[in-house]
């Protein structure tokens, strides 16, 4: 069983966000904004197809609402949960942002943020490979039934 | 003079929305999108502080408002004006538009994605320095009003 509150936790509830976008057509990416007290702030996928709008991805929107949420463009003491690696572009807000921790699931070895060449703020945390295994089949899956 | 659709010219619009910045108390930064004949698709300018919004900076605003006009999310044929080198977060959102050409007038040495290690789309040309020192004295104006 899962442990309430731990990154195995929050990270189930950012794949349930990444299946809604899964049903929806998109490319099933999640993701989580939570506060050190354990709130959750944020909750959102990814909308580029239905949005046509490549900046809609999971973590954009989920920034977004969590600094609308806590009236601050700073998520200080917030953790992003995202199911897959940050791409340069998410990387370059979390950055700006000063998240205090990011906790990704499955590896993006082409578009992710390591191998394009991104930078998060030094203040940032960053753990990776939660839950990875789930993440990464949802993605798989979908990229499958497409072809 | 300008020449009509010329590449000054088009800074100079996006100028124009970095000057509204200014009176708003944001970062000056503008920007515009046009497409192949000239028609401007969207004008942006910084708006982080406003909507206490870290990914509120004007190209993002400019690439979300000029999809939705064209029903796309690609920018094919589009060329970006902006009065500074994007951030790696911008220059992520440009490389997942394909957008056709970026035209940037003041190098941000500190930030910019040349600098942070941020890649563009490699079907999209670059060129900064179009009316450098009116992008560049705009922002050092700000940041000495603000001290």
């Amino acid at each position: 069983m899962t442990a309430i509150f731990s990154d195995e936790y929050f990270m189930q509830m950012a794949l349930n966000e990444a299946r809604i976008a899964y049903d929806k057509g998109e490319i099933p990416v999640g993701a989580v904004i939570v506060s050190a007290d354990n709130r959750i702030l944020a909750k959102s996928h990814n909308l580029t197809e239905l949005l046509n709008d490549v900046t809609a991805h999971a973590e954009i929107q989920a920034i977004s609402a969590a600094a609308n949420f806590l009236g601050s463009k700073y998520l200080k003491n917030c953790t992003l949960f995202v199911t897959l690696e940050p791409c340069q572009m998410c990387a370059g807000a979390l950055y700006w942002s000063q998240i205090t921790r990011i906790v990704y699931g499955a590896e993006d070895p082409k578009r992710g943020f390591k191998t394009m060449g991104g930078q998060i703020h030094p203040k940032t945390q960053i753990n990776g490979g939660i839950l990875k295994e789930k993440c990464s089949s949802l993605i798989k899956s979908f990229f499958e039934k497409k072809r």
